[in-house]
């Protein structure tokens, strides 16, 4: 990598709530800064507030036809208009003209994406990989800024797929995620929290434009490798639960040889991978129509360059 | 009151899950007690597990058209089959013929109700008033059995309305609130605490049955008043949250000043009532659609007069 990485500054940011329509912190911050925006105004750029899935929003649901963050697929996006699409593509289609087009020159240059869980995860800043180095920089920016309570980054390893994320229309994309927070409840701490969590990375932003260097540094960080599945009966259906020793342990780690599910006659599952891991996204709830009991990530150093906005 | 009340030993026992088709002790202990029995049987009654709402179990929401725990007044019991009526309409008029017929002798002897709430409402036995002494017996027994965790005896309080919820249409009726849990997920505590509470309620059954006496006692229970809602602005959408003070506090003093919601803009709303109360259903999901912030109590010292079984 060079040494440092001058870059062009950044001139337009979206911030979405209601991705999912049930994650109420980014509904409700969505909602307050449509409103009134002032709280995202800096000198340097101008940031945008949206609604992702009004639709959704307004049945309190994570979804209507199919999930808005699994609908930016080129196969989505370049697919011919028509009257039975699900209401995700077509929205998504809607979204990548006013946000994108992904990948071209003329895509807004970051969006932050608003989300909450069920899962005891904290205040987590997720980056996709590979990734230029101005999300790593912001993410670790906002992480040194949110003093107060656990906050973590988490790099979501597509392994050479296809991105397919609402941000992912952007040029830079940062994932929020807060929790514990059941669906369709907003807590007052979760708000604040992810309410904090942009302000930052308004401010880093903004720093950033106004031509502050920004030096190369090493960043310890949760990359993704696998999802775990709950046990399930000869019919489909689910025969253990998260063990109680497990339940709310997000980004602790977990060895082999440890309890990970519990059956109702008391029985337990262990742990049988071959080394230690560092689950997340524990008893999400959105999760269960997938089988997904909870996602697995290895703790990993990353080299970030240096960076530096280049200014006229 | 009589000294002693004498009563017809119970002979039918139902106990349903899925009520609420997301609230997941319910759903995952109803289906394992169909296909496994053997931990609800006792030698001097039977006990059938059902579930209540399976089309709403199904796509794991509260209801598909209306809340079915609201669907079992008479003018919806009565009503005439119609082609277009609400699911929850036709499927109380069919728990309606098994269970019931509500207020016949021919109706089950009693049914325990399972719901989860995303309150911190503990193991929570709620009664319906007025009631007569056998459910306040057998809430008492339980909470006396139920020994590591907090667990409440909540009277709710219909103030001479009909009765609408479905175990009203056996001769008692007992619903039991297991929280916090999100909807959509199952956490082991939560079914642990159910299950408890089950085998607690069944043991009870039993031993008055087999005629044990069970003298007159006092009995502290929350009575519930009336619920507040949520601030909201103009357009009718909700302006503050639980404030983090009161957040998860369910059935701890509530005293006038305290505060009670927050805003974005970080101002306070305070508790103006006149009299102390305590909160229950603090922050619930299910009730932001009627925009209830939490239900209010009152403490209340009840006196129940012995009972025993009139054995033949």
């Amino acid at each position: 990598m060079a040494s440092q990485v001058l870059m062009k500054p950044v001139t337009r940011v979206a911030v979405s709530g209601s991705t999912h329509g049930n994650e109420m912190s980014g509904v409700f911050l969505a909602k307050h800064w449509i409103k009134d925006p002032s709280e995202l105004c800096r000198s340097t750029f101008s940031t945008t507030a949206f609604i992702a899935n009004p639709r959704a929003m307004e049945k309190c649901v994570r979804y209507i036809h199919q999930d808005l963050n699994r609908s930016f697929k080129m196969e989505f996006l370049d697919a011919p208009d028509s009257q039975d699409e699900p209401y995700e593509v077509q929205r998504a289609k809607e979204l990548n003209k006013i946000y994108g087009p992904k990948g071209s020159p003329e895509a807004h240059d970051l969006m932050f994406d608003m989300h909450n869980t069920t899962s005891n995860m904290g205040a987590c800043i997720m980056v996709e990989s590979p990734q230029d180095p101005f999300s790593f920089h912001l993410a670790n920016y906002m992480k040194s800024k949110f003093a107060d309570d656990k906050c973590t980054i988490c790099v979501y390893d597509l392994e050479g797929q296809e991105t397919y994320t609402m941000n992912s229309i952007c040029k830079n994309a940062i994932t929020l995620e807060v929790g514990p927070q059941p669906h369709g409840v907003a807590r007052a701490e979760c708000l604040a929290q992810m309410k904090v969590l942009i302000r930052h990375g308004l401010d880093f932003i903004e720093r950033f434009n106004q031509g502050a260097a920004f030096p190369a540094f090493e960043m310890e960080a949760y990359v993704s490798i696998s999802p775990e599945y709950f046990p399930r009966h000869s019919n489909g259906e689910i025969s253990g639960f998260i063990h109680p020793k497990l339940q709310d342990k997000d980004f602790l780690p977990l060895n082999p040889g440890d309890p990970i599910f519990q059956t109702l006659d008391g029985s337990e599952v262990i742990y049988e991978g071959e080394s230690t891991i560092y689950p997340f996204f524990i008893n999400e709830a959105a999760y269960y129509e997938q089988e997904i009991a909870f996602c697995k990530s290895k703790k990993k150093w990353i080299s970030v360059p240096a960076i530096q906005a280049q200014l006229d």
